[in-house]
């Protein structure tokens, strides 16, 4: 049975590590700035070395191409990103792109031709530390924002995507084409497959997303003189809504998460009751209309808090960020990879989002997660198993096969 | 019957006022700052004015005194103070000074001489704004305080008192001494007396006050991937904390109250589930045993929450202020003094701590609250209406007079 090379995925990743590698063992490799593009060169020598061909669109997104042998097919991709957070991990991303290129190598050191094209695709910014929105390669691939606005962002510097694309030789002239499919590997990036010692999360969509910000105004006053009838206290209203959201998030069915993750309380001093906070919410469900179920429940609740605390509460969405449900014969292929292989699995939903979420509005696409230390990312000590990374790419080579076909003849 | 000079008085409020006036309307006088020396001269001008002698201890505390015709008798104090908060206002300590002097020269005008010696106190920094702890110079001529360590406490530009009051030429050499009663005349800074549209507030006592420093540690995680079952969700557990101290406070007796005034978390990001909250708990009750029942019930709540929410939380009393129980007989002239005007009335017990409280332990001490607008405070807006102003001098007339008693001789 075809299987990858463990030893060199895992040395081509902690080669690439090398590249914005922080002293805590992590990556600090910002979008379109000259480490990124010593990371980009990297790839694309490898991929060179590889025997595929490279092209870069016009937001920077790598394509690299081994050629299939019905040259009708539409290319089945594999990729992720190669950008990291300000203090990110060696996996976050680069393992996604070195997957698909390990695939590659893989096959040709097998000598196997697929009748489709593989892709090898190396997204722009995805992590939008940068330069915002984020998963923006993606996003400007699949038509989701408009390209040359997207070109005129600028980072706090002040410099544009367009200078940043130009100084790092990645702004490209290729047109968005079709695919096939699209593969991603990544590490969860949370603690279920960990905990459940599972090699292989099978990941059947990414939850959508609805984040507000909330702003309460009380009336601040002296803690001592103010008796509790005739206070408007915006704390005790924000704490009411935290706990709300954890009971929404915990009853509703679906896969549902809310947090409150940022709260701001003025005056904030210790004897004084607090007349003003502003705090967060972040709603996320499997399934849209349960989302917005959980939205309608919040504003309900908000409605009871003002009139109970006296106080004023203004709720503002900020971000909408549709469910996302992967191709379920990609996702069988995972699942069939898998079993294949012996390794465990389980089915998951993403709880954040990826480039695949994308992908998955033009392409009939998957993903396969494998677990990482103690659910860790965007952290420096974010690691992963030697094991658990190569069975993904176990996985993703007979599942991008199965898909692109391979050509016997 | 005897009544104050109510013009006099809102002028010398009002020309007070004039010293460390803001743009706003407000004061800026900081303990012990030039603008405060200067404050302090015009009151010791206007002592000398009205025929007192004046004496100044070590910590700075002014005591003007107007002769009794007994010379054995302690004298009857009346006071407050003359700085004020960064950003404070017209009446907060001021009125209490000035309604001391008042009182005297209203008595000169009229020609009455009392038996007891009538003794106006200005305390040194009642505030603590710029040098902790507040009450200094009421805690030290209290015997609350040593007095050698207070004189070492620096300001943030390193200024110790003892430096402060040798500059301002406030470092007295007088002792403390022996008073028979001791009086305070103080706007509410709360909303009561206003809401209920009672001119004179007869104040019982002051709440004692139990404050601590909350620490919760759970663990941060990101929003999306991380299942609520797993999260241990600090601003979860805070926010039951915020709810539970609403709950004791408006369930408990004796006047009870519970604020959370400050609330800091980390990482403090909108798609993180936060690991760290730094919080307050301020605790008041008017009886120090139902305070105390208070603080078993929030530890015990404490105890369930860690469980609950899997964090740890650690609490620390930094600040124990016992309940003051203020002279029953002196509270009847208070009493007494408004039903002779025929003021509305209301007892009231206050929520803050003044110099009475630190009076309290050494001698009888009443106080006599009058409304402020809108129960603001601390605030250069804050704001009282004259004839409130004028009432509550005139009740404090008769109550120092019953005291100190009226020489017919």
């Amino acid at each position: 049975m075809l299987k990858i090379n463990s030893v060199r995925l895992w040395q081509s990743l902690m080669e690439l590590a090398q590249v914005g590698a922080t002293a805590k063992g992590g990556v600090r490799r910002l979008t379109l700035t000259d480490i990124d593009r010593q990371g980009r060169d990297l790839f694309v020598r490898w991929c060179g070395e590889a025997g595929m061909s490279t092209e870069v669109d016009r937001i920077g997104n790598i394509f690299a191409r081994r050629a299939g042998t019905d040259a009708q097919a539409l290319p089945v991709a594999v990729g992720s990103h190669l950008d990291s957070q300000p203090s990110g991990g060696k996996f976050d991303g680069a393992y996604g792109v070195l997957a698909g290129l390990e695939i590659v190598r893989s096959l040709n050191d097998a000598g196997v031709r697929t009748r489709a094209p593989i892709e090898v695709a190396a997204w722009t910014n995805e992590e939008g530390s940068r330069f915002v929105p984020t998963l923006m390669g993606s996003g400007v691939f699949a038509g989701v924002f408009p390209l040359e606005k997207i070109l005129d962002e600028k980072d706090v510097d002040g410099i544009s995507v367009r200078e940043a694309l130009a100084s790092t030789g990645y702004a490209g002239q290729a047109e968005p084409h079709r695919l096939g499919a699209y593969f991603e590997a990544h590490i969860e990036q949370g603690p279920v497959l960990e905990e459940t010692r599972t090699t292989i999360g099978v990941v059947l969509g990414a939850l959508g997303q609805r984040w507000f910000d909330v702003a309460i105004t009380g009336q601040d006053s002296h803690a001592g003189p103010t008796p509790m009838q005739t206070r408007k206290d915006a704390l005790l209203a924000a704490s009411r809504l935290v706990l709300e959201v954890n009971r929404i998030a915990t009853t509703f069915p679906d896969y549902a998460r809310g947090t409150v993750g940022f709260m701001q309380v003025k005056p904030n001093s210790r004897n004084v009751v607090p007349g003003e906070v502003r705090m967060t919410v972040d709603l996320r469900n499997a399934r849209d209309v349960t989302l917005s179920a959980m939205v309608e429940e919040l504003k309900r609740i908000i409605a009871h808090v003002e009139k109970e605390t006296r106080t004023e509460i203004a709720l503002n969405e900020v971000v909408y960020f549709p469910p996302s449900e992967f191709a379920p014969d990609l996702v069988d292929s995972v699942r069939e990879g898998a079993k294949k292989f012996g390794y465990s699995q389980r089915d998951i939903v993403s709880g954040a989002a990826h480039d695949a979420v994308y992908m998955a509005r033009i392409a009939p696409t998957a993903m396969v997660f494998v677990p990482c230390e103690g659910g860790i990312s965007h952290n420096e000590i974010e690691n992963a198993r030697a094991e658990d990374i190569v069975a993904g790419c176990n996985v993703l080579l007979h599942a991008v096969l199965e898909r692109a076909g391979i050509d016997t003849g």
